[in-house]
């Protein structure tokens, strides 16, 4: 038996995330679902956390969220698993060793932090809505682990080539 | 929508388990999956956490499994979804924050840490296979809010009277 | 070169300390001091941790404190080096793996948990204000790697045999 | 009293950094521990780490090394307090929790972890050696927190700056 289920991350801004990065939050968890993969996210009721893990519910997916807090407070209503870390932001290490693939949607502080240690850490990272000055950087640090898209078929397009390699 | 799913520990010795705990954690296993419960664990392919998780899986369970490591090197075959935290012991917090009632199957001191934290943490906790001395000593500390079972059947049940509190 | 010194900790209760491990805590924090140690508490200004760490300043020791919290709030006035980890009681983890030996001055479920952590890791322990369920328990779990102690005074002597190891 | 001292993290690669960057990290180190401040670092005996901390010893300076291990096995013999975490890249946070300011001594994925770690806790920022992609990246996410300096007696300067504020 090999009960491990495919886990896929979505990471990206609370309260400063845009529209356009929740709306396509949300496309992304509802992919990740239809392809019978477990969402990961950060787990708050807040921007792309919340978005993804709707769009994931609503097509019938499976969620866990990985709380930064000591509680259930704030965790999202789409969340089927909430992981109680109670350890701020350094659990943001545990999202992206938790994470096959990570989608990064959005830029901003810790986001950026799961990028860099998620290429620390091998983990391959897909950037979506990043500026240019940010997909340099990265790929200066990491140029073959962390790859660039367009959209949110393209993001799952590019998780489904890692997941051959 | 809540999503949200109960989830119960089962925390106990790896390589040190006894056949008696070791049989004793897969009917939980088996129990927590027959209620609907999500079984929690420290996820490792050893002793009790190996063996609530394949009680849990034959009985069609899901399985939450927080691993020590950084990678998913001696995972149980049994768990759907492998938390890979990194953080060595300091995990034993996750699992006790994660689960909404510990049960402490067989004593040793990696379980007595997570017994302290869950107590620390206010989550509930049942004894069973404990010693005298490790159940009045840990009844001193909180007597509430720690109860004892003599049996995994009547360690379910306990867990039922807290969840209806 | 070697710059590395000896960190010995001194765990207990915050709010809930009593007088009678309070001064016995500010006598510990003393002799480390005098001894040329480096105290290790858990850093906040409180019971056992606060009393520790005056008595290590008033004898012109080293003070290191490693905080649950994520910033300085509570931090006691007699630390020197303050470790801010903001990972609540996984913190409790980091004191016991940073403290070459830990004297647990009093019970209660935190403490506890360092107690079983420490044993866990395999760092020395010497108990001091602990019931005799407490010593009993533990000393079951690992017979020869703790130690009880009548007085401040026999624990830094029982200190000093495990340095000699 | 107010034991309190004043910590400086220097951060950067380990096996990976440049000559110019541990030549560098070393005047760091001894920059800092000539204007009476303690230096942080991730505490390994390579690359930057062991650099800013021999220069800070050289100079007389007090040093804490947060390690990413569980043990004492890679320790720079140049630490003083060595703070044992067992939690791997997690620890980047303690890192820049801990440091008054941080600077950021060469470009790698650890080190712009620890850079977006401290964006996101507020932690005010020191870039030396970064590319040009590197600054305006985070410049791009915290305009005013992160400053670029050319030289390490720069980046102290604004370290001074940043105290005064």
């Amino acid at each position: 038996m090999n009960a491990r289920k495919t886990m896929i991350g979505v990471m990206g801004a609370g309260e400063r995330a845009s529209s356009a990065e929740c709306n396509d939050a949300c496309l992304l968890g509802r992919l990740i679902a239809q392809q019978g993969w477990v969402l990961v996210t950060g787990g708050r009721n807040v921007g792309v956390m919340q978005a993804a893990n709707r769009g994931a519910k609503e097509a019938g997916g499976l969620t866990v969220g990985i709380l930064p807090s000591a509680d259930f407070d704030g965790l999202s209503e789409y969340v089927d698993i909430p992981i109680v870390t109670g350890m701020g932001n350094a659990r943001n290490n545990v999202n992206v060793l938790t994470s096959r693939v990570v989608i990064a949607c959005g830029m901003g502080a810790g986001t950026a932090s799961e990028v860099a240690l998620a290429l620390k850490n091998q983990t391959p990272v897909v950037l979506l809505h990043w500026s240019e000055a940010g997909c340099t950087f990265f790929q200066s640090l990491s140029g073959n682990r962390i790859q660039v898209a367009n959209s949110p078929q393209q993001a799952i397009q590019l998780v489904l080539n890692q997941l051959e390699i």
